[in-house]
């Protein structure tokens, strides 16, 4: 089941034992494009995905919906999984954006495991310190004035200005220009990127779809 | 010195060894009210806090600022020591609210520790879960209308009603008139708590500041 090794990102930190529970217990699973993937209140396991795409989300009362976390393959969401997960107790919904395939790994195997070994307990760790910075990320997003849009805008301009879609521009630059820092715009970028709106590379923003730009950089005026 | 082993959330997981070195390398530190403890860039260690409040809060390039945690004492502030947190590079500062003492735990030791020690590694993965469970909330609250407003509004308007400033109410029953559910009205109540508004009892609450609480019962229409 070399499928299983390749997959599961703290699968490296695993001792024999382990492994061979995993390799007992996983198992696989497909979600077709839009279909939900976990509503609140299940607690069945992590998920590491092989292909696709998941977005986990949360939908407020009156049926606005926020984007929380993307995942994409070979990243693990551990929001299937909340029970695992001190204090989560939030209405949060997960959908399968693209269709997807997925290894569900046991909320017990999982428990068990993250009890013994430590390398995966502080790799949990991590994955929920990411997750952490990308809320603190999107609540700066929320509050100021959403500088992906400003961003999108000062893109569209350049681009329309060069007449070109691949456009050499530093991270430093585009920061300069927008009175940010480069981190920040780096994290702008790829989350625009993983949105599918631009190809970023070494000194080259490259415009992936100006449609989805143009409405991007246009929320930055309301 | 009893002082660090009450006040340590973590130290009864500690072996011998462990105990010693944090004995050794722990100071005791104050901040007296206003002062700002750590800006960004900082990676002195965790702080645990003896008496005192402080706050965590992210700074928009427009100086308009978001309280993002607060820290009372006996618990754990890792915002301190950042570099040991996967991905949170943000531009965080932490302010002392009121007069402070607080143990610091250097970064090292920290890192140290939680290498080696498994029950310390899942207890900081669970201080992670908690404050990745504090940021859902707060989202949820800046994009929902501040459900903290409404319930404020309520409160003000059912202490109106009673001629009483204890109300006999249940958190279920504001989360009935409200719309909303038992688990994020408690929630909102407990921040309401902390920041000096309300104090919450078994099955009442009382108004401890009507004057704040009217403010923010007002910003609920806006």
């Amino acid at each position: 089941m070399t499928s299983i090794a390749e997959n599961i990102p703290f699968y490296a930190f695993l001792d024999f034992e382990e492994k061979e529970k995993i390799e007992k217990s996983v198992q696989k699973i497909s979600f077709s494009r839009s279909r939900i993937v976990n509503s609140d209140g299940n607690c069945t396991g992590f998920i590491s995905l092989l292909s696709g795409q998941l977005k986990v989300y949360s939908l407020s009362p009156e049926g606005r919906e926020i984007t929380l976390f993307r995942f994409f393959p070979s990243s693990l969401c551990i929001f299937t999984a909340t029970c695992l997960l001190k204090d989560i107790d939030f209405d949060v919904s997960i959908v399968a954006e693209e269709d997807s395939q997925c290894l569900l790994i046991p909320a017990s195997v999982m428990d068990w495991i993250r009890r013994r070994n430590i390398k995966v307990s502080n790799y949990l760790g991590s994955v929920l310190s990411s997750h952490l910075s990308d809320l603190m990320w999107l609540i700066d997003q929320i509050l100021n004035k959403r500088l992906d849009s400003r961003v999108a805008a000062y893109l569209e301009e350049e681009a329309d200005l060069r007449g070109e879609t691949v456009l050499r521009l530093t991270h430093e630059e585009i920061a300069r220009h927008l009175g940010s820092r480069r981190e920040v715009i780096s994290r702008t970028l790829s989350y625009m990127e993983k949105e599918g709106l631009v190809r970023v590379r070494r000194g080259e923003v490259e415009i992936a779809d100006s449609l989805r730009l143009g409405e991007m950089a246009k929320e930055s005026v309301r």
